[in-house]
């Protein structure tokens, strides 16, 4: 006999019925239930759980959990919360999630290239005063990150032309790519990039990486998209960069809170566009196909995909 | 003997110093000068000139030509002030500006697909309130006009996974284009289209060619971006699609009168993107090369570029 799958999560309960519905449908030999609905036998019995931010409580009722897969690509909240944890835990990878962000990634890259922001400003004062073409191999574009969402966005930003540099914790090859790693390389990144672009996680090690000194090492002028998680940031070095003219313009779809708390700086400033966490999310459809490939392959080939290293935090 | 080539414009002082030292460094047997630079002997030898929007009288001085190049793509203006003229002409087709031009196509759909306008419009009021993701394959982009920036731009938004179909004057055939033709291709295209793009040129059959009956195929919610030429839209039409909801968004680079009027009620509307004709510049040093080669491809193979035809007018 298997144990039931629980499905924890905090979601509401359209998402929670979208979610069982795919899930038991490209499952069809498994059994996903929501925690609750399972008993206190099953409870014991369960090896996978499948979560979407769930309560570290609801986990520690599982004792024989080998290993649990979040729906999301993002893990930073549940590797803080689970201290220490005896399961391995899956992230989601999911090809459709990467091309929806090196989607993001390319037009905001081309809001900045294109000076959209600069044009929108000009029409606010009914201003026609064109500026001169940079080409796009002309642009510099540093990427933060070159996991799966930084190597997909690389390639749609080469597919536009751009001139792409990247940096990542261990060292890379890529076609066409000057990459960088560790702190050297990080300044290296910073100093070359005219559209600096994070899609780095959320670690202790990246947490504030952008503060007042990394800020300082950017070109005036230069220009900063943050798709990753809010608290990379510095917030304060931000708004000081920005008002000094360092950075010519900050897009930012991820914040420290969110929602964005309706007096925080960013919505009202000039040089700020503000999105509501919207460049890649997840698509339940393609994501539970993943989630479902990923406990097939366990419960028949007995394979894993790369699990969450809990000391390095992604 | 080789009769200098005039070079007839109306552009200001450095632009013409620019396009004549490039022109004359890389066709460094021939001899180009500003008109008023010419013999009247010369002027009845000349058998080329080069023009960048040239006052027709000049060409009236110039008895023996055989061909003009235009420096720009777009002839409208020197077709209409020409009347019956004996020699072709020959217009800009640069590779450099066709992928300009198909970049500022893919920029502005990724800045209408992925509702720019609408989280600029929530900022503006503090509003956190992401709307659900539609991905790009299940976006019909029509272009309307399928020459050599149409078809730059084809290939572009295809590269980034966009549904597109087109209408030209003559049928065509493009791998993966559903492509129409004639006025019932237009319906069919307009009917079809969840972002029209115009690059057609400006002639008396086009003109006005999006009038009330045209806007009024479209689906509710399309939206247009005018990267060709203002005359094709009838302003009057538009503004009330815009105001009855049936267009969402229109994106303009071009308009009847440029610079636009600072009272013309577009600078203002919320749901108008106003440019200022920055959609694809001529590249001097890339049009020079081109413009070069062709006179090149004259004066030793006796070979002209496709000319323009006076009668369909482009
Ligand atoms: N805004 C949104 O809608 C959205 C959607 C999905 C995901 N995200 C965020 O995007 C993040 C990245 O996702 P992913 O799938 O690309 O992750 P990933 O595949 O794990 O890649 C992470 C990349 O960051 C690099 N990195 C990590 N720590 C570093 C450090 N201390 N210094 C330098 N480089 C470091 C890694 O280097 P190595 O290659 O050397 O390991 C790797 O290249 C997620 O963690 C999530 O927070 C946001
Ligand atoms: N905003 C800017 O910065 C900028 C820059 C450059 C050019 N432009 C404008 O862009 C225009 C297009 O340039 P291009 O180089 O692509 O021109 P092109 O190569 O001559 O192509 C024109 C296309 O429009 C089609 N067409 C013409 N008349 C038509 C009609 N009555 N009905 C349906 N289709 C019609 C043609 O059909 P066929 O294929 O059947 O001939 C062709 O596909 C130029 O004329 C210029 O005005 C604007």
């Amino acid at each position: 006999m298997k144990a039931p799958i629980p499905f924890i999560h905090r979601l509401n309960e359209d998402e929670e019925r979208h979610w069982l519905s795919l899930l038991s449908q490209k499952l069809p030999d498994e059994t996903i239930l929501p925690l609750n609905k399972l008993s206190q036998a099953e409870r014991e019995f369960a090896d996978i759980a499948v979560v979407a931010n769930p309560d570290p409580q609801d986990l520690e009722c599982l004792p024989n959990l080998v290993w649990i897969h979040s729906v999301w690509a993002g893990v930073e909240r549940i590797v803080r919360e689970l201290d220490a944890p005896t399961f391995s835990i899956v992230r989601l990878v999911d090809p459709e999630l990467s091309s929806t962000m090196a989607e993001a990634v390319l037009a905001w890259t081309l809001f900045l290239h294109r000076e959209m922001p600069y044009y929108a400003e000009q029409q606010r004062t009914a201003v026609w005063q064109p500026i001169p073409y940079v080409a796009a191999r002309d642009r510099t574009v540093g990427i933060l990150g070159l996991g799966e969402l930084g190597r997909a966005s690389v390639a749609k930003l080469q597919a536009s032309g751009f001139n792409v540099i990247g940096w990542s914790r261990t060292p890379k090859t890529i076609a066409d790519v000057e990459t960088y790693s560790g702190s050297e390389g990080l300044e290296e990144t910073l100093k070359k990039s005219d559209i600096l672009v994070c899609l780095l996680p959320l670690t202790s090690e990246t947490e504030h990486l952008l503060d007042f000194e990394r800020f300082g090492f950017l070109r005036p002028g230069a220009r900063l998209i943050n798709f990753a998680r809010g608290k990379i940031i510095d917030d304060e070095a931000l708004l000081y960069s920005l008002n000094t003219g360092q950075l010519q313009h900050a897009v930012l779809d991820v914040f420290a809170i969110e929602p964005l708390p309706r007096s925080h700086p960013y919505w009202t400033h000039p040089n700020v566009t503000v999105l509501p966490h919207v460049s890649a999310a997840t698509t339940v459809s393609s994501a539970s196909t993943i989630v479902a490939q990923n406990i097939r392959n366990y419960r028949y080939l007995n394979i894993l995909p790369k699990t969450v290293d809990i000391q390095i935090g992604y």
